[in-house]
Parts: C-alpha cells; structure tokens; sequence
C-alpha cells in the first residue's frame, strides 16, 4: 500500500481518554520536570542539566565554569526531552508562560554552543579535547539527536527558528567531522538517526539525509571500530565492552541483521531512523531489512503489553520467546521506541499490524510507565509482581512493586511526556488524497491536503469512534486486529468494502459522517506454545487493553487464581476507581493448599469471581500482587 | 526421640542400585579424577593440584618450588576430596593399587606440611607471611577442614594415622592461632566446623570440639570483622565485599538466625557442623537454630528434586517460595551438602523427615549431577531446559543442556563421588540398642553393637524390602512420607505398630526376617499456591524419585504438554533405557496454536500420552526439551 507521513502536532488538538493524559502531562509532568532541571523539585535527585548549560556558556566564553558538569555523561538530553514535550504541549494547550520558560532555556542552551557549533555540556566543560574521542559511551551523538528533536518540535509548535538554527549549525558540524573530515565511526547509543529524519523532512537540508545514511550504511561495516577507539584512549565513562557488538548494534551490517538484539532502546532508535530512510529514499533492501527486524520483534520478542527487551541484563532482547512475566525488563522507553519503529514502518507501507502494535505498546506499557497522578514513573514493566519477591529477589531486583520518583537516570518520564503529547503524530498521517486514522482517539486534526476530521469517542473504554469529516479525498480507518467484529456507517449508510491490509478506504466528497464500531467484548488471549513460561496460561483483553489481576481487587491473592475460559466475562464501569475505568469479572477458581511446599492431595478448588483492571493502572494503590497471566481452569 | 549416629562406611556392602553407582563412581570417576589431579586426563582443565603440593614441599624444604602454584585458591581441596572419595570406595572395594595411588598422594601432601602444622600451598608457594590474613576469601579453613575429612575417612577405611596425623598437626596449629593467640575472625566459606566434628568423634581430641565450637560461637558476633581484614591487606583473591555478611552467613550470630540465606553450600556446610555440635553439645538453643534453619529450608526453599540455594547470584538462596525452574541454580554439592545437614540433625532427633529429603536430595539433584556413564557433570540443576533459551538467554546461561565436563572450580564431581561412596553412612545408623534404616539400599551392615543386617532390595525401581537381621536390639524401619500405603511382616507375621516419627521400631532377638512393602504408585504432586510459578502445574513422582518430560520421549516437544491428573499414570520397566529405568505414562494433550505469538484462538487440544523419566536420568541423549512441572488439564 501507499505510504504516508505523520501529521504535525499542531494539527491536531484531543480530548476524551488522551486529552486527559495529554492535560496530566500539561498540568502536572512538565512543570514537575522543569523543577527537576532546575534542581528546586524537593525530594528528586539533582538534576543540575540547566546549570550544566549555563557553566558551558562560561566555559565557551572563556569564563570558569563555575561548579562544572554534574550527572550523567547524557545529561543534556534531559533538557532536550522537556523541551520536545513542552513543545508538542503548547501544540496542545497554548502557554504564555511555558513558552516564556522555554525560550529562556534556549537561550542558556544557545549560548554554551561553541563557536564551530559544537554543543555537548560533558566535553565543553570538561575537556574539549575529547570530542568524538568515545563514541561508544560519551553519547554526543545522542544528545546532539535529541535536541535536534526538540529543535524540530518548538519550530513545528511555535514557528520559533532559535533552537533550529543552533542544531543546524551543529549538524552541519557533525557532517563536517563524519562525512566531510572522515573521523569514522557510528554512535554507540543510536538517536541522531531518526533526529536527522525528522530534521530533514522539516528543512529539507540534503546534509542531515546524507549524515543519517551515513551513520546507517557505515554502522557494523567495521566491527572493530569500539575497540580500536577505546585502546585509542585514557579514559572511560562506564567501560563498556567495545566487543559486545551485539548490545549496541554494531556487530553487523544494518542491511543484514536477522534479528533484534542488544539493548532494546538503542535498537529500536536505530531501527526507526533505517525505517525512515527506506521510507524516503525507497531503498527496498534497507526495507527488507526494517521488515525482518520488526517480524523479529513483535512475533517473537514481545510482550503481550507492547513491552520489548525482556531482560535486565544490558536492557536487552534475550533470544527469541523468552518472556518471562516476573523478571521482565520491558523499559517504558523501549516501548516508546517500538510506537516510534512503527510508526515509521507506515511510512513505507500502511498496513494495521504496525498501528496494531503502536497501540499495543502505548495502552499498556507505555502508560503503565506512569502513575496515575503524573508524579511517578516505573522504567521496568514486569507483567507480574510478588512482594516479597519481585524487587528483593536477586533475579527480581529491578522489578519493582510501586513507581518510584524521578531517577538520576531520567530517561523514561520525559520520554513519556513528549509521547503522550505528541500522540496525534501516531494517530494520524495523510498523503495526497488519504487521510489515515491509525489509532482512535478523540479530538480534531487539520491535514495538509485540505480534509478536516473530528473524531467523538470514549475509546478505549467505548467502541464507537464517530467522525465528521469535510473535503474531498480518502479516509482510511484501521480495523484493529482484536475486533472479531465491527461494522462502518457512511452518512448513516452501512459501508460494507473490505478492509485492506487492515484499512477500510472511505471515500469522502465535502462532508461525511462516518461511524465505527468496533468488538468490545472482553477476550481470554492465549500465547504459542513456544512462550515457555505461558502454557496453559490465559490474559484477559479488551479492546486495546491488556488487563491484570491485582491482589487489590482480589482478596490480596491473585497466585492463587485459575481463570475459567469456559465462562464469560462481566464488564463493569467504575468512575470513581483509578481514574475512571472499567473492570471485568472473570470466572475463575482460588485453589487452596495447606499441607506445605509439595503435597500430593490436589488443591481444593473454590469458584470465584477474578476481578481484573486494566494494565496500564496497576500499582495505583499501594504494594499487592499482580498478574496478567493466569493459568487456565477448564 | 533419642538421637543416632552415623555407622561407619567400611561397616557397610552395597549392592543393587546404590552398589552400581559405588561401582561407577570406584570403576570410572575415582581413576578419572586421579588423572585429573595429576594433569593426565585428556581435555580436562588443567589441574596441577599435586604439582601445588611437590612444589610446597620444595618450599618447605627452602628448595626453588619450581612452576609454583596454579589453579583456584581453594585447589588443594581437590586433593583431599578425591582422598575421601577413595577411602570410602575402598570401604566398599579393597583396591591394593587404588590404596598405593592414595598413599602416595599421602607422602606428597605430607612433605608439604610446613614445621608448625601449617599445610596450604597457595600461601605456602606464594607468601608464607600472609597465612590467615584473608579468612574472607582464602579457603585455607576450607581446604584444612577437607583434608580433615579425607584423614578421617582413610584411618576408617584403612586403619593408616598418616595423614590422620598431619591433620591432627594442622588442627593444633589451628587452634593455638585461633583459640589460644587470639587470631580473631572465622572461615569465609564454611566446612572445617563439620569436619573438626568428625575428627573429634573419631579421636576425642576435646581441642577439635573447642575449635568447631571457637568458630561456631565467634561467627556473627561481629559483622565487621571482614571488613577490618580486608582494610589491613593490600591484597585479594577476588574482590569479594566483606559486607555482603549473609553471603557468608556472617551478618548475625548464629543461634539468632532465622533463615537460610547467603551461598548455598556454604550455608549448609555450616549448619552441618552447628547440628552435629549441638547434639554432642545438647545445647537447645543451638539445636533450635538449626530447627529454624532446616524449617527455613525445606518448608520454603527447596526445590521438589531437593535442590537448594535457587539463584545463580551468588549460588545463594533467593527469597521464600521465589523457586523457579528454568533459572534454578540448585547446586550439585548444595543439595550434598543438604544431605550433610539432614544426618547430622538426625543425630539431634530421630524423625523421617531428615531422612525424606536426604532421599530427595539424593535421588534426585545429586545424582543428576553425574552422566549416567560417570563422565560428566552438572554443577546446576534446573528443572526445565528449553534448547535455545536454557544456557543462551542471558538469565539462563548457567542452566545448561548438556552436563560438561572437568570444571576449573571442580566442586560437584568429587564431591559426588566421596558422597556416593559413603552412602551407608546416610541410609544406616544406630545408638545404644536400635540400628536405623533411614534409607533403603541393597547391602550388609554391621553394626557397633553387634547386630548385623542384609538388605535386599530392587529399590528405587521396587518397593519391597526385606531386611534379615542377626542380633539383639531393636530395628527402626522408616516410613517415607511419600509412601501412602505400607505394610510390614516381621517373620511373616504382620507387624502393626503404628510408626514413630516417621520410623517403626521392631524389637529382634536373635534372628529376624522384616518386610517392608512400599507404594509405588505414581502420583501427581502440587506445590504450596505461594510458589508463583507452580500454580495451575503438577509433577510426577514414583517412590523417591521425580520424574521428568524429555523431547526424546514426546516427539521433541514438551513445551505443549498438559497433563491430566484425572487419569492415571502407567508404568513400564525399561531395562534398555537410561541405565535401566521406569517409564511412566501419563494421560496429557498436547496444545497447538499455529496463530503467531498471541491470539484469540483456544490452542487445539489433542489428547495423547507423555512420557517420564526419572530426572536423575535427563540429558543423557542429546540436548532436548525437558520440565518437571506441567500444567494441568483437567
């Protein structure tokens, strides 16, 4: 099918299910975050990354720089992250005095650019004469990506050029030392990649394309790179094996990977950026291998809640179904990578299994990332949690009962933030004649070519999405995998063609109210029997929701919970819990056992109602059990 | 009830089952190993560990000590380890070549012994200046109380003092450092406590009981003594953290523990050595410790192969019910060590449940240690392994498909051997007028009060036993708590005193003939709810032994596997299969979903039966699936 383009932020304003997250992220995670940069959150870890700035303008202006850099050796990217989510906010909800604040961060970020563009708070500071010196671990390359995000984010929100012309200068720094000087090499922690896409398409500067290519075509050619690098040098950040090719995607050739591997975040980064250069130079080949690696992820390596890189050890893909529910690593980030992977893919081909897993990914992990309240944030999202042994067991360490307050190693929060703000970019696209609904959220979207569409729903918890539309081309809907059923009204009319590699095609003259119904009823999900850890196991879905059982709504045990498949399941609606939600009533049995570690007399079985929540809302209230996958009771 | 003590090994013949791994162990393991101690076992790691002693008695000498010392702190251990394996083995086949190999051995240990006592050639090759400076990682307490072990078991075996006296020499040394001078500290890895108890029993020497009760007492009174040793050295083995106190179960005194914690072997060679002191003792409170820590154990921390100590990190003990399969460490020489304990407690109290998990121990984990041909071995012992994700996926990489061979740290193999060797010791005891028959193996005994015993039996494979017994005194036969059915026939009469504490006394005069018969039905076996990963599974069990599902019995996959618990379970004697073993029959379907990695589709469930063998007998035909629990369907 036809590719498209995202549609920008500012041509889409939501309400209903995300405009409340996107007003959270809006009234409560920005500001919090601004707090955090500026060190005057109580509580949080310091952050110091907006004095950073200010002691690299010193440096860059000749000046002491007063108590030098502070953090990570990314640390830069923290600002850079805030900027982009308060850039795709005030698309949202327009901000005097946001604005206000970040311009003036802009303006300290400007001035500790170095005069041939350079901008990287760690080496200004600290010791200029170690530029490029570490690509493996110094993370240049990614901080340079992701202000170059937030660049392009404040212009397209604001029309603003200050933030755009500092990172053009820098880019075109970047492709002086890469492309024109030859310095060699590729960034150990992959970003810039998709930054200069997104550079590219917004400017149409052919230096950030050819820079993007060349980071892509050079990486895993010299396999050796890290390691001649790293004897080049004195000096490390963290040691990092430059061997281990595998964790950071630098072991093969892109064009020949097979498979996903190495660190989950880095590789879906990198992926994004290859899918969006197949997507605008037609590289068929690199297509292929977008294609093989996406097929790697999500029918082998996924989660049934969109989570990806299963282990803790390197944040890392393990090997193919290894999917442990209870030591799950699963980072927020990763799954925001994989929206990005996907969303991407639709540029080369639009077909609903990639708006499926976008959805998949955002509904469950990725919201999961975030309490409730906007003020906590889990970066691991294991799809079960025992206290007394997940966050204490050796192997359970990092799975954690409750979301913790803000890390040193903040990369999740502020990743969420600018997700959830910019949501009508993965919602939406459009090409010439076809406006594209990806995922269903209300709200109104202005396209390029002219349509307008508003979009009335209580998805995900109502499975009517009705749009009015004016122009004339193509609407495409998605009809989601999970639907068993649904049916599409045009102008009241039953619209009866056949979806299309997922897509219904509605043609449109002037005015059209189309209307969408999708299959709300609950569903018992299964996983191939190659998963090991889920014979015999069941999750319980609806709609886009993976749903869990917590010991909350259960008597505080749900290990003890079989779920009856034979059965069907209740739904409920509660407004006043967690936020407003729906919960399901499942038929299940609690097994009980009082004779020890082993016995040979069979549990007794006593029929019960399990009650489940969605996913994305547990740990809301307080430390409990829970899990998504139960066993089966027939 | 009163307490027993363990017979002598060269009190006991084995034959039938037990006596074919005695022959094993004496035919194939102890001549490998021999050659594996002096570097002439092709392809095994090199070893040096006599070459360690010839060249520490040059030291001694004030000679050059040649090519010095090579291999893990603790090398030496290997030595004497192999020293008591072949003393037991003479026990049970007189060996005039074996006996001259171990002699000699003997004679080069010997003339490593510096003047004082002192006997360890890593310091006394490297720095005879540091001796006892790094009690934390050192091993020479380790390796001391080993030898120790060896010196019993040969005087036992054959009557020589050599070496009995060398270490009778050590000991002293030992207790004028630590006793008398006032050294301070205790071992880093606990084991001379449990052998300082056997030499004491052996001899009377009153010093050996002071020094096992000096360390006994001292550790855990204070927890910073690691870390004042490590401050006063410039030097380490392996950088290990003197404040990880409960890896070394150094973090609390030890008659106020509560749970088993730390390094599995460790902590079970230490509550060995507090369970034999405390019934030589009748100190309560010590004893009630040791209660605590068996509770601990084996009420919340086992595995249902006996495997202990359930995380790799640190081969330590996780957290209460936190026993997964697949991840299992279950070290080979924990579960031995296990076995150490259960003896010594019941030399506290008579109770079948010592006995129950020495069977379980041994006839499951300890035994799956070693290829059924003696040649290779499992350190770890999981309880599921999956081809592609067991020894790859980076929290399986020690769960291996396929036991290896020699280790560099070579614990388990002579480990193995020297327990195999002595298995009278654990199946056979006795006190003033009653000999006990914890453990049921084909075999003669004597006793020390004159009674004499012959055991015939085909067990674990039949369930009868017959015992004729000569002798005046009272027979105490264990019931199995596994064994739901049993009855007894003493001189053909049934005998129906009810049993106590898992043991029926059976008074003799003169001359008795006493059948045992056990059930062997199979049957399914449930764990405890709060085991999070065994809800909704079963396993099989037949008399002692777990079973297990392997692909080379179910068409290569096991994953797909439920199991009926309503039907019941067939059984078929294979004397062609694993050695000669049972094969059971189990009603199961197997589940096929051909839908990708989750859907909506119930997978198909096809009717059909899996096949189980003994777990002590899996990976013997090729890296194939294999699981100890199932899920159920019922």
């Amino acid at each position: 099918m036809a590719e498209q383009n995202q549609i920008k932020q500012n041509a889409y304003r939501s309400d209903g299910f995300i405009g409340k997250y996107q007003r959270l992220v809006s009234d409560t995670v920005i500001p919090y975050q601004y707090k955090v940069l500026n060190d005057k959150a109580e509580g949080a870890e310091k952050s110091h990354v907006v004095q950073n700035f200010i002691n690299a303008g010193k440096a860059v202006r000749g000046e002491d720089p007063g108590d030098g850099f502070y953090g990570m050796v990314f640390q830069d990217s923290d600002a850079a992250k805030w900027i982009e989510a308060a850039a795709y906010s005030l698309a949202n909800f327009p901000d005097p005095a946001l604005e206000k604040q970040v311009d003036d961060l802009i303006d300290i970020i400007a001035a500790a650019q170095d005069e041939d563009g350079y901008l990287d708070t760690y080496f200004t500071i600290k010791d200029k004469d170690k530029r490029w010196m570490n690509l493996l671990e110094a993370h240049e390359l990614y901080c340079a990506g992701h202000m170059i995000e937030a660049a392009c984010a404040y212009y397209e929100s604001t029309g603003k050029m200050r933030l755009l012309d500092v990172m053009r200068k820098n880019a075109a720094l970047i492709y002086k030392v890469f492309v024109e000087d030859g310095h060699g090499g590729f960034p150990g922690h992959p970003e810039i990649e998709l930054a200069l896409m997104k550079m590219y398409h917004l400017t149409g500067d052919k230096k950030c394309l050819a820079l993007a290519e060349y980071f892509i075509n050079t990486r895993g050619t010299d396999p050796d790179y890290y390691r001649r690098e790293c004897d080049a040098r004195d000096w490390k950040v963290w040691g990092n094996d430059p061997g281990n090719g595998e964790y950071q995607q630098s072991n093969i050739p892109l064009r020949k990977a097979e498979r996903a591997a190495g660190h989950a975040v880095r590789a879906v980064y990198l992926y994004t950026g290859m899918a969006d250069l197949a997507a605008e130079t037609g590289d068929g080949e690199l297509f292929g291998a977008c294609r093989r690696l996406w097929d790697s992820i999500t029918k082998r390596q996924m989660y049934i809640t969109g989570g990806i890189g299963s282990t803790v050890h390197g944040e890392a893909f393990s090997v193919d179904f290894d999917l442990p529910p209870d030591t799950a690593y699963a980072e927020t980030c990763a799954s925001i990578g994989l929206m990005f992977f996907a969303s991407r893919m639709l540029e080369n081909e639009v077909n609903g299994e990639y708006a499926d897993v976008m959805e998949q990914a955002f509904y469950n992990t990725v919201l999961a990332g975030m309490q409730l309240d906007g003020k906590r944030f889990f970066y691991v999202n294991p799809l079960e949690v025992i206290p007394g042994i997940s966050g204490v067991s050796p192997t359970h360490r990092h799975d954690l009962t409750q979301r913790p307050g803000w890390y040193t190693c903040a990369c999740c929060p502020p990743n969420a933030a600018r997700l959830i703000s910019s949501f009508g970019k993965y919602a939406y696209g459009e090409n010439d004649d076809t406006v594209f609904c990806h995922l269903f959220a209300a709200g109104t979207v202005s396209f390029e070519n002219g349509m307008e569409l508003v979009c009335e729903t209580g998805y995900p918890y109502s499975f009517t999405v009705r749009y009015k539309v004016t122009g004339t081309g193509k609407v495409a809907v998605r009809i989601p995998h999970w639907s068993a059923e649904y049916s599409l009204a045009v102008n009241a009319e039953s619209f009866n063609d056949a979806p299309v590699d997922g897509y219904v095609y509605i043609p449109v003259h002037g005015e059209a109210e189309i209307i969408l119904t999708l299959d709300g009823t609950p569903r018992f999900v299964y996983a191939s029997p190659k998963v090991p850890r889920l014979t015999g196991c069941t999750a319980v879905c609806r709609g886009p929701l993976v749903y869990c059982f917590e010991g909350a709504d259960n008597d505080g045990d749900v290990l003890s919970l079989k779920l009856c498949t034979g059965g069907s399941i209740g739904v409920t609606e509660d407004p006043g819990l967690l936020g407003g939600t729906v919960k399901l009533a499942v038929p299940a049995v609690r097994v009980s056992q009082t004779e020890g570690l082993y016995t040979t007399s069979k549990p007794t079985e006593t029929p019960c109602t399990a009650y489940a929540v969605p996913y994305y809302a547990w740990g809301n209230r307080g430390e409990n059990q829970m899990r998504v996958w139960l066993p089966v009771n027939e």
